[in-house]
């Protein structure tokens, strides 16, 4: 029989998974890894062959060289097959032992494994990783969940891996009860999803209204990211605008085919809004990019059927349209994070997770994809005013939210004018107007619901519940 | 022991039952009504003491008074209630009996019951019911979907009790397989958010941009009513304007709180939709702002916090404007309509249901809350084309839809001016915009993932799906 001598165990040997392992153990850590596939297995123990590395294809051997307690980790693709894993592993697992789900599992799918694993005395984690391949290998951003003792075991090893910000601060702390490690990373996603679209509008404003060409709108991109915008997402357009297509002539950008796909958690966010009554439209929008965007065939035929109505707008002055663009961008990035954490925060007291923004926000920093100099402003109002309800509103925020909307707004009117879908820039301007609206028309809706199906209505002068028989 | 001696069943004897029993009555049917609270059963009978009708509070007396096979339909509130009384329920009952639930169900809660059911040969079927207290008493619009055996016993009655138009076309028809009878109800849910928003919209801007009283609102949404706006919704909205306050001065509306309230059905579909891969942003938007209708206190603070810096729009000429607003309206309302019956045919393919749309749009003409005049524009374009993908291409309607964008596109640019919160018509002249575009920019979207996740893209020259080792 093989002696227990590895820390910790991970299941699943993708791309993902393997760089966990050579991270972890980049960090001294010794690792079993295990996965049906004998090729992957194989390929670990390559690319880890001067390291503390075991690889395994049979659970059962996999399970015994770990260390008791054990701590089993999984990356592996989320829904049924985590449960198929689960089934394979419980056997071998006992009270105490702890397993750590680091894929994109549904937030309520944890809560339910946490519950059917508590009866066996094992505790189960939702872990948020983010940072694609390069974070897995180098250090990601992770966002851990549930169980207090169970996460103290493994935080000095998520510690190690993380990515570091600010000279050593490592971007990953607990997140809260239950499922919270992967709902904040759903809610990672979902922002994400929003500012990849926003920057594909200021890419369309930029090529059909500025006319830049992909060089110059590399240069702007680059040099956007010099200041506040500085970020991930920023920092790989500039990139993408300059890379070389191997295939045809020009560049790459020009010959990819312009419908986005996606794996979910996006729409997971917005659908989890509507579920909780948080409103979060820009990434709604956002997702519904990505759908319209998919019907490529029907978009072409309907381009043949309607006419544009709308004035052709020239840009004059680049330069300045430049400028006004960075100021939307910055404007609809905040809108973005208002939206995405206000929905955090209301979540957070539905699900009783007990999640502290600042503390996302300070491990968002760093490894994960929508990294930002601008996260260590969030990180700032949310630690400053503790009880913010909508960072909008914060001393940080407010003066830069007055000055900055009102490019969005110019913006958003031009690309309108111009019949340019904007869908995320708009939204997260129709968000702001509704947002500071002391009155909105919802009176007439709460009317019409107790006209036809005496739903009652609440008065803007007397406490109370009314119903009116209408028309008598 | 009571002889069976009743046609129906009806479980639940809230308004909408009661409604419905007094309803299939008056069409010559013997119901029996049972209600495990006492009080609404002698309610149903002293309403309806001059008909046939028996009241129960022992479910299994209920059941025995009826003929067989039985038919036991149920209104009683959706989710667990349900479930409880389908197990106080099943007992009772044998194959070939009919299950017939009219609420508010989840449509994937049906699916599981009628496979639950199927096991012991009981036909469940999901039945929406859409005309509120009133629609229900005197003529609904009825989705009845599911086994085609058990419908077929049903359907003289659903015949008999359902809204008519045009001179005795009853609003009611076979939806489809399955959960299809709750899902048409929430799409028509859906759309019903999307139409109240939009009116609520266009009352925002007769109110603060061309000052209207509410009494010339009443008159121009009357005039409304007499042309291709006409609708239910519209003509109750004329209605509500005039209502006066019995408990202040002045008109009702003026009292009543911008608070939105929401069952849920609206939130539904847009989750559903983004399962399914549908784009509905207009219905999403309206969901939305009823949510932050909702946070009033938080939208009193902002609105001090946050200064206008749109400019002040002044309606210098009322009768163009309302001329333009009714443009805007009834291209904002195909739009939608567009938007939710793709959605339909999506799901209906999706879920394997075989819903005719056309069908749908004929059953919606009479006793719903969404009933219109378009909707007879709907059923025709649906029926001269029935493979349609999306109504706005439609010989129908596209030419319609080409002149009326621009009116949609000049209030969309006159309230973002003014910042005016306009969220559904703003959505839907986004989808519009998107849905012409040939190009789009999900190009970069696509590279982004591609760069981050090695999720690949597809080109526009070459097929095949495609990875690039980005910055080498």
């Amino acid at each position: 029989m093989y002696q227990p001598q590895y820390n910790y165990g991970m299941i699943g040997l993708g791309t993902m998974g393997c760089n966990l392992v050579l991270n972890m153990c980049d960090h001294g850590y010794s690792i079993a890894g295990y996965d049906k596939d004998e090729k992957k297995v194989t390929q670990l123990l390559a690319l880890g062959e001067d390291k503390k590395i075991g690889g395994f294809t049979d659970i059962a051997l996999f399970v015994a060289a770990l260390e008791s307690p054990k701590v089993v980790m999984l990356l592996v693709p989320a829904g049924v097959i985590v449960d198929a894993v689960l089934s394979d592993l419980m056997p071998f697992l006992k009270a105490n032992d702890v397993v750590v789900d680091c894929g994109n599992s549904h937030f309520t799918d944890t809560q339910r494994r946490i519950l059917t694993l508590a009866n066996d005395g094992i505790h189960f984690m939702g872990l948020g990783v983010s940072g694609g391949e390069t974070g897995a290998r180098f250090g990601p951003s992770i966002m851990p969940g549930g169980n207090v003792t169970a996460y103290n075991k493994i935080a000095p090893m998520l510690q190690a891996i993380a990515a570091k910000v600010d000279g050593g601060e490592a971007c990953t702390a607990y997140m809260g009860q239950g499922a919270a490690g992967h709902y904040v990373k759903m809610v990672h996603n979902g922002i994400e999803y929003a500012n990849m679209q926003m920057l594909a509008e200021a890419y369309h404003l930029l090529k059909i209204y500025a006319k830049q060409s992909n060089v110059q709108i590399h240069s702007i991109f680059n040099n956007w990211n010099k200041g506040r915008l500085q970020s991930y997402l920023v920092e790989i357009s500039a990139a993408i605008f300059l890379q070389k297509d191997d295939l045809a002539d020009g560049m790459l950008i020009d010959g990819i085919k312009d419908t986005a796909k996606q794996k979910g958690t996006g729409a997971w966010m917005s659908q989890d809004a509507m579920a909780i009554g948080a409103a979060i439209p820009a990434i709604d929008a956002a997702v519904c990019a990505r759908i319209l965007s998919s019907l490529k065939i029907e978009r072409v035929a309907a381009a043949n059927l309607f006419k544009n109505d709308e004035e052709i707008q020239v840009c004059k002055d680049v330069d300045t349209f430049i400028t006004l663009l960075e100021e939307a961008l910055y404007a609809a990035f905040i809108l973005t994070y208002a939206q995405g954490l206000s929905m955090l925060q209301k979540a957070s007291d539905t699900y009783k997770y007990e999640i502290n923004i600042a503390t996302v926000a300070s491990i968002w920093r760093g490894g994960c994809i929508i990294r930002a100099a601008m996260l260590n402003d969030i990180m700032k109002a949310y630690t400053d005013e503790p009880k913010l309800i909508n960072m909008l509103t914060s001393l940080t925020f407010k003066d830069v939210v007055n000055s900055c909307t009102a490019s969005l707004r110019k913006v958003v009117l031009l690309a309108v004018k111009s019949g340019t879908p904007v869908p995320s820039f708009c939204n997260n301007l129709q968000y702001f107007d509704s947002y500071k609206s002391a009155w909105l028309p919802a009176n007439l809706v709460q009317a019409q619901r107790d006209f036809f199906g005496a739903h009652t209505y609440e008065r803007l002068d007397i406490e109370g519940i009314f119903h009116t028989k209408w028309g008598e």
